[in-house]
C-alpha cells in the first residue's frame, strides 16, 4: 500500500466507524475512532491540503540542585539542600490536538498534567489533568474553550512577569501577602478573541456549581469570572486584566475578592523591560494589597540574563503587612529544547522578618 | 538512511535487545524494547507487507452546558446550570496496540483512562486505567483478553441503548432502580468468539480473589460471570446477554444477583429501532427488577435525531417502586470526530414523586 | 509541502517560538514548545544526519492466571486461584526522549508509571511515574541523571537475578528475610560512567530532605548512597555493589543500612549461570542479613528455561531467621515483543515453617 492508499484509507476512517456500527454492534457511541498516528504521519509526509488533523505528546521536564534558606520571625535559620523538580518552571505532560473541520473552524483539545521530576509524583493528586483539561472551537472569530481553564487575568499576569514566567521570578512569593489568586478554574467557558491590528481580549466564567436547595432561593453560588484586554504590537505589550472571585455569595454576608492588574513590556532589542501594577480588594477578614513588580533581561547570544524586583502590602484596617524581593536569574540555551540555567531569589516580609533565599542551577527539556 | 534500511533496523531491534542483554548488563526483562514511533510510522509509510504492529495514542473528549432539576420527595425543587464533562459520552484517553504475530495471531493492548473535562480530574481516583486494563491474543478463533475489562453483558446491553450508548439515553437512570450491575470486572478472563455467519458470542469470568483461611474450607470467593450470543446481519441484531454477580458465597447466607437481557435493533434506513426487556433476580433485600426500553433514531444529513423511553420496576415482596422516562437528542456531525449536540432527559420516580431532568449541548471530539 | 519543507518547519520550531513570545504574548516560558510527532516521524523517514531528537511512549503489559498456596506458621493452607498482573515482570507505561545537542552531547529524560493489569490501578497511588522520573545529559562521560530513579546497586543486582530480573525469581522473596532495600529513591543524582573496555561505574546519590530546624543544628537528614562497578565483556559479567541507606541521622541514634553485593553471570552459550551473594548490616533491631543465589538458564529455539535458587539469613542478636527457595520458569518467544511464559515457585521460612507457593501462566507484551 503506497502513501496515497494510506491517504484515502485514513480519510475513510470515519465512515467506515459509522457502517461498522450499523453492522454487527452498534459502538458508534462507545468506542473512539481509532486514529492512528500512523497515518497520520504519512498524511503529513504526503503534503495533503485537504483537512489534517493531529495529536500531540508533549511535556516539559525540570529539575535542578537548589539551596534553600529559611530564616523565621524568632530569627531562627533553616538551610536545605535538596534536588528539586520545577526549579525554573513547573514539569508537565500532556496531550494535545487539533483538527481542521474546513471554513477555517478548528476543534482543538488540551490534556495538560503537571508532575514532580524529584518524586514522579503527580502535581494534584485529585486531579490528573490539573493544569487544563478542554475542548472547544476556534477559527476567525477567535477561540471558545470549555473545561477546566487558566482564567483570562493569570494569562495577562503571567505574560508580564518580570523573570520570564518562571519559578525564579520572585512576584509569585512576594504579592501573596494576603492570599493568592485562582489561577485555573474547574467548569469554565473561555472566549479568546482575534488579534485585531494588535488588540485582543479574553473573558472567562467559572460556573459554581454548589447551589443547595435552600441557595436556590437567593442564588448562592461561587463563580469566577475574570478577562483582559490588550495592546501587543512589535516590541510593545500592554494589557488590563480583572478577576473576581465569588466566595459563598448570600444575601446576609456577601463576599468577594477583586483582582486588577495593569501591566506590560517593552523589547528594546537590547534589553527588554517589564512592569505591573495590581489592586487586590477583599473581605474585610482578608483585606486589600497594593502590588508592582518591575525586570528586565538581555540576551548575550544564548545566555539570557533576568533581574527582578517585587514588592506587596496587604491592609486588614490599619495593620499593613509588606513583603519585597528581587531576584537574579540567567538560562543558557544547550538547544532550542534544552536550557542550563541558574537562579537566585530573595523576599522578606518586613514586619515579621521572615526571610526566604533560594539559589538554584539545573537543566529544563521541552518536548 | 533510507526507508528500507529504517525499516531492516526496525525488525531487528528486538534481537538486538537480546544481544546486548548477553553484554554488559542484562536488562532484557526490566527493560521493554525500544520501539519507536518513528521506526513504526517509517514501516506503515513503505507499506511493508511483513509482521507489523502500532501503538495508538488515542480519546474523547466531552463538555458542555448543562441544566439540570432535581425535585426531591418532599417537593423541593433544585436547578443548577454547569459546566459538565460527559454529557454525550464519558471523556477517556488510552493507549492500544496490536502486533502481528504470523500465522493470523496478533498480540493485543488496552490501556484506557476516564476523566472529567470540567474538572481535569481521573474518573476513579483508584484506578488510572479504570474503562480497560487488558492484555491478550487475537486470531480465527476469536479474542482472549486478560484484566480488567468490560463484561460480555455490558457489551450487549450498550450496543442497543435507546439513544445510542449515551450518557443521554435515560435507560441507565430508569433501570437502577434497585441497584445496578458492574459493567467492568477486575481480574476477568473475556473470550469474544468469531463471527460465523452473523452468529456470536462472548463469555468473561471474574476472578473473586478474596478468599480467606475461613472460606478456603468453603470456597467463599466473589466472582462475576457474564455473557452474551447474538445475530447481527445486515440491518439486524438480535442477542441474549447474562450476567451473575456472586455476593461473598458461603454455606449459610448465599446472595448473587442475576441479569438477564434480550435486546436488539433494526436499521431500516430512514429509521433505526432499538428495544430490550431486562431480568434481575437478586436477594431478598434487593428484590428483583423488570425493565424495558425502546428507541428510535432517524438521520438527516450530518444531523441524527434520538428518541428513547425506559421503564423499570423494583419488587421487594410486595413493595413496588416504579420508575419510568424518555430522552430526546440530535448529534450534528461537524467532521468525522467532531460532534456538535443538544439533548434532553426526564424520569419519574412514580412512588416517590422524585423527578430528575436534564437540558444540555455541547461538544465531543474524538481523538 | 514536500519532506523537505517540513524538516525545515520542524528544525525551525524553535525559533519560531521565540519570536512569537516577542509578539502579544510572552508565553515562551510556559508553553512547551508544540514538537509534533508527525514531524518526528518525516524526519526520520527522510533520514536526515543533522540533529535529531525523538519521544517514544513504550510500554510492558503482564497478566496471567496464579495459583498460590500459603501456608502459615499455625500449619493453615489457603490457596488462591487469580488473574493476576506482574506475573512474570511488572507492567509499565511511559514516555522517553533523547536530543542531540551536538558534540556528542544528548539531553534525555524518562516518565515511567507502574501499573497493574488486573486492575487497571496505578502502581504507587501517590506517585505517577513511581517508577523513574529523571532528566538528564549524556555524552563520552557518560550520563547525569536528576531526580527519581534506581540506585547504582540496585542495577547490578537486577542485572544478576538468577532467573532473569523477573518477578519469578524467588530471591526477592527469600533475601528480604530481614527486610527490603529501596531499589528507587526520591531526590537523587546519578552518575554512570562509560564504558572503559569493558570496566563501568554508577554512583547515585539522594537526598534526605527532612531537615527541620533543630536538625538543622546536628545534620540530621536522611538520605541514601549507592554505587556499582563492574566489568562486563563477551559472555562474563561481574561487579560489586554497596548501598547506604541512612535512618534520621542524629547525634544519639545513628542508624543506617548498609548492603554490599558481589554478583556475575557467565554466558557458555549453551547454559548461562548467574549468583550473587549479599551482606546486609542493619541497627540493632533490624540486625544483619546473610544472602546468596544461584541461576542457571539455556535457551532452547524461541523456548528459554530458567531455574533458580536463593537462601537467606537473617540475625538479630542470636536470634536466627532462615529462609529458601527455588524456582523454575520457560518463556516462549512468540515473537520478539510478545511472550507466553510458565513458572513454578517456592520457598519456605524455616523457623516459623512459612510457607509459599505460586504456579504460574500468562502473556507478556512490550511496545
Amino acid at each position: 500500500m503506497g502513501l496515497s492508499a494510506l491517504i484515502h484509507s485514513a480519510s475513510l476512517a470515519g465512515s467506515q466507524v459509522r457502517q461498522d456500527a450499523a453492522a454487527e454492534v452498534n459502538n458508534f457511541w462507545r468506542d473512539p475512532m481509532k486514529k492512528n498516528l500512523i497515518a497520520l504521519a504519512v498524511l503529513a509526509a504526503a503534503g495533503a491540503a485537504s483537512a489534517q488533523s493531529s495529536v500531540t505528546l508533549y511535556g516539559r521536564v525540570d529539575a535542578g540542585l537548589v539551596s534553600a534558606k529559611a530564616v523565621d520571625a524568632a530569627g531562627v535559620s533553616l538551610t536545605q539542600t535538596k534536588l528539586d523538580s520545577n526549579v525554573l518552571n513547573n514539569s508537565l505532560w500532556g496531550f494535545k490536538g487539533t483538527e481542521d473541520l474546513g471554513n477555517g473552524l478548528k476543534a482543538n483539545f488540551v490534556l495538560e498534567s503537571g508532575m514532580s521530576m524529584d518524586t514522579g509524583a503527580q502535581a494534584d493528586t485529585t486531579k490528573l489533568f490539573n493544569r487544563k483539561a478542554t475542548v472547544g472551537l476556534s477559527g476567525n472569530f477567535g477561540s471558545v474553550e470549555l473545561g477546566r481553564n487558566y482564567t483570562a487575568y493569570d494569562t495577562l499576569r503571567s505574560a508580564t512577569n518580570n523573570t520570564g514566567d518562571t519559578n525564579m521570578a520572585v512576584t509569585g512569593d512576594v504579592w501573596k501577602v494576603g492570599g493568592d489568586y485562582n489561577l485555573r478554574t474547574d467548569n469554565s467557558v473561555r472566549f479568546d478573541s482575534a488579534n485585531y491590528s494588535g488588540f485582543s481580549g479574553s473573558v472567562a466564567y467559572a460556573f459554581g456549581e454548589n447551589k443547595n436547595a435552600a441557595d436556590n432561593l437567593n442564588n448562592g453560588a461561587t463563580d469566577t469570572v475574570s478577562l483582559h484586554v490588550k495592546y501587543a504590537n512589535g516590541p510593545l505589550l500592554v494589557g488590563y486584566a480583572h478577576q473576581t472571585e465569588e466566595q459563598k455569595r448570600s444575601v446576609t454576608v456577601p463576599s468577594s475578592t477583586k483582582y486588577n492588574l495593569i501591566a506590560g513590556s517593552y523589547d528594546f532589542g537590547v534589553v527588554k523591560l517589564n512592569a505591573g501594577y495590581n489592586k487586590v480588594s477583599g473581605s474585610a477578614a482578608r483585606g486589600d494589597d497594593t502590588e508592582y513588580q518591575v525586570g528586565v533581561s538581555a540576551p548575550f547570544g544564548a545566555t539570557t540574563v533576568y533581574f527582578g524586583y517585587a514588592n506587596g502590602k496587604n491592609e486588614i484596617g490599619a495593620v499593613e503587612t509588606k513583603r519585597a524581593g528581587f531576584d537574579l536569574a540567567a538560562t543558557y540555551a544547550l538547544s532550542k529544547r534544552t536550557t542550563a540555567y541558574a537562579g537566585y531569589k530573595t523576599y522578606e516580609t518586613k514586619n515579621t522578618k521572615i526571610e526566604n533565599t533560594v539559589y538554584g542551577v539545573g537543566v529544563r527539556h521541552v518536548f
